[in-house]
C-alpha cells in the first residue's frame, strides 16, 4: 500500500471532496543521486488552489490525474546520495504521495534540534517567509504606524502580526471568529482584532481600530474586505498582496470598487509577490524567525489533522476559516 | 477692469461653462515683500477637476464663490522685493486673474534665454517633472522593456513616452484620435498608437502591439483602457498611477475588475504619486529636462488658446480630448 492523492477534475468554484481520488501506486525504486522517502507532515496551503485551475498562473498547474505536490516534511528511508543517510528528515515539494523517490538537490535536510520538523511547513517554511519578506520589503514598517493584516489567524497573518508588534507598530488583525480575536489579542499580543462575520460595517470598523489611519494593509484575502481598509489608508501607504483567498473560488472576474483613485490621492503603493522573489535571502529569514522563537518574541500554533486521507477534508477546511495558525497533516 | 474667475458652483460630473462666473476684481495693493504680477500664461491641468469637488484629497478643494488657483507664468509689474524687478517673468500657482499681489518667496523666476516662457507650465513645469519622476523613478525602465502610456498625447504623456524611448524601451501610447496617433508616431517616435476611439477590442490590440508583454504602464486615463492594459503585464510589472482622468467626472465610486489577482500574479507593482513628493528634486528634474530639449531628444507642442476669459472652456476641453499636448491659456 502507497497511498497517492490525485486531482480527479478541476474545482469549479469551492473545491470539493469529489475533486480528489485517493489511489494505490507503487512504491517506486530510487536510483543514483535519489532518496525514497516517506512523508511525515504534508502542507496544505490556500495557494494550491490557484495549481487547480488551469489558468496560467506563478506556477504551472495541476495535471488531472495526476498527484497534487504542495510542501512535505518526509524521513529518508533510503539514501543513494552521500550527502544523506537512513533517518534524515528533510523538507521538499513532494507529491501527496506516502512514499516517493526525490533528487537529492531537490530537498533541504532539516536540524532536528532547532525546532520541532513541522515547523518548516509553516513559520520556518513558506508562510513564515512570506510574512518575512512581503512586510519588511514590501511593507517596510516604522515603529508607530498601523499594520492591518487580514486573514490575521492563518499561517501567514499570525507572523506578520507578531513581525509588526516587534517592529513597534500598531497592529489590527482581521479574523473570521471571535476565539481567533482572543487568541491573537491575548497570546499573540495583537492590539485589536475585528471579527469581520460579526461586523456589520467594516469600515466604520476600520475607522473605529485605525484612527490615525492605516499605513501597511498586508492582504491575505482580498475583496470587500480589502476595499474597506484600501477606503482608510494613509498618505504613502504600502499595500502588501500576499493572498486573495476570498476570490480563489471565484467563477468569473471579480468586480469591485477600482482602488486606483485612492492609491493616486494617497500616493500610495499596492505590490504583489511571491515568497520565491526572495529565494536567495531565505536562510537569513530563516535565521531571524528562529532567533525571534529562540527568544519568545514570535509564538506559534499549528492545527495538525492525523491521517494522509484527510488531506482533501483539511485542504477544503482553509476555505471555510476553520483553522487558527498553520494546518497541516500527520501521515500517522 | 481685472477680470477674475470664479468657481461659481461645483461641477457634478463633467464641468460646464455655467459652473465658473467671470467678474470684475479691484487691483490689489502689493505690500512690503511682495509682487504685483500680470498673468500671461495660465494652465489648465486634468488635476484641477479634483480640486473643484469638496472630496477631501491630496490638494485642498477650490472654495465656491472663489477664484480658481493654477499654475501661471506672470510678468512683474511692480516690486516690493529685493530679488525682483519690474519686467522680471515668474512661475507660480497663482489665482486665475489677471493682475494679482504675491508673496516673491512663493514664485519662481525665469531665466528667459533657457525656453520659451510657456514651457514652465508644459514640459519644463508640472507635467514635463510628472513624467520624469514618474516614470524614471517608480518605472526604473529599462532597455529593450516594453512602456504603455495611456493619455499619450497629453501633457505628461507626450513626454513620458520621448523619455521612455530615450532609455531604449519599446513605447505604445494610447491616445484618441489618428491626428494624435500620427503625431506620436511620426514626430515623437512612439513605435506605435493605438486610437482607443476606433479600437473595438482593446485587449486584442494590447496583445497585438505588444508581443512581449506590457513592462511599465503609465496610466494617465484609468478605467476600461486600463483593464485591458493590466490584462497583459509582465511578471515584475510596474504600474505607475499618475491620473485617472476617465473617472474624474464620475458621480459614483467607479467599479471594475479588481486589479488585485492581476498584480499578485505578476508579482507586479501598482504606485500612485503626485509631482510634489519629488519637489526637492526638481531642478535636476527640470536641468535634464532642458538638456534633452537642447539636444533635440524631447520635441514639445503646446495648443495655446488666446484670451483670459476662455479659460473656463480650455479647462472643459481636457475632458473632450481635444488638445494634443500642453493645453493653455495666454492672456492677451
Amino acid at each position: 500500500m502507497n497511498k497517492q492523492i490525485l486531482l480527479k477534475s478541476r474545482p469549479i468554484g469551492k473545491p470539493t471532496i469529489e475533486n480528489f481520488e485517493i489511489v494505490d501506486a507503487l512504491v517506486p525504486l530510487a536510483n543514483d543521486g535519489e532518496l525514497l522517502v516517506k512523508a511525515k507532515y504534508v502542507s496544505v496551503d490556500p495557494y494550491m488552489r490557484g495549481r487547480m485551475s488551469d489558468a496560467k498562473s506563478y506556477v504551472p498547474p495541476f495535471e488531472v490525474g495526476k498527484a497534487i505536490e504542495g510542501g512535505v516534511v518526509a524521513e529518508v528511508i533510503e539514501s543513494h546520495h552521500a550527502n544523506f543517510k537512513k533517518g534524515d528528515m528533510v523538507v521538499a515539494p513532494l507529491q501527496w504521495q506516502e512514499t516517493q523517490a526525490i533528487a537529492a538537490n531537490k530537498v533541504t535536510k532539516l536540524d532536528k534540534k532547532t525546532a520541532p520538523l513541522s515547523y518548516y511547513l509553516g513559520i520556518l517554511g513558506m508562510p513564515g517567509l512570506t510574512a518575512y519578506f512581503g512586510l519588511l520589503e514590501i511593507g517596510k514598517p516604522v515603529a508607530g504606524e498601523t499594520v492591518v493584516v487580514s486573514g490575521a489567524a492563518g499561517a501567514v497573518g499570525v507572523v506578520v502580526g507578531q513581525i509588526a508588534r516587534i517592529k513597534g507598530c500598531h497592529v489590527i488583525g482581521i479574523a473570521g471568529s471571535d476565539e481567533k480575536a482572543t487568541y491573537l489579542i491575548n497570546k499573540l499580543k495583537f492590539d485589536d482584532v475585528i471579527n469581520y462575520h460579526t461586523t456589520k460595517n467594516m469600515e466604520e470598523a476600520i475607522a473605529k481600530y485605525c484612527p490615525n489611519g492605516v499605513d501597511i494593509y498586508f492582504d491575505n484575502v482580498g475583496g470587500e474586505i480589502s476595499d474597506a481598509v484600501i477606503a482608510h489608508i494613509n498618505k504613502g501607504a504600502r499595500i502588501i498582496l500576499c493572498g486573495q483567498i476570498s476570490l480563489y473560488n471565484d467563477t468569473e472576474i471579480p468586480i469591485g470598487p477600482r482602488p486606483q483613485t485612492t492609491l493616486l490621492k494617497k500616493s500610495a503603493l499596492m505590490q504583489g509577490f511571491i515568497v520565491s522573489n526572495y529565494a536567495s535571502r531565505f536562510p537569513e529569514g530563516i535565521r531571524q524567525l528562529s532567533h525571534w522563537l529562540g527568544k519568545d518574541k514570535l509564538s506559534y500554533q499549528e492545527t495538525i489533522i492525523k491521517g494522509f486521507e484527510k488531506l482533501p477534508e483539511a485542504f477544503i477546511g482553509l476555505f471555510e476559516g476553520k483553522n487558527t495558525g498553520k494546518l497541516l497533516v500527520e501521515t500517522e
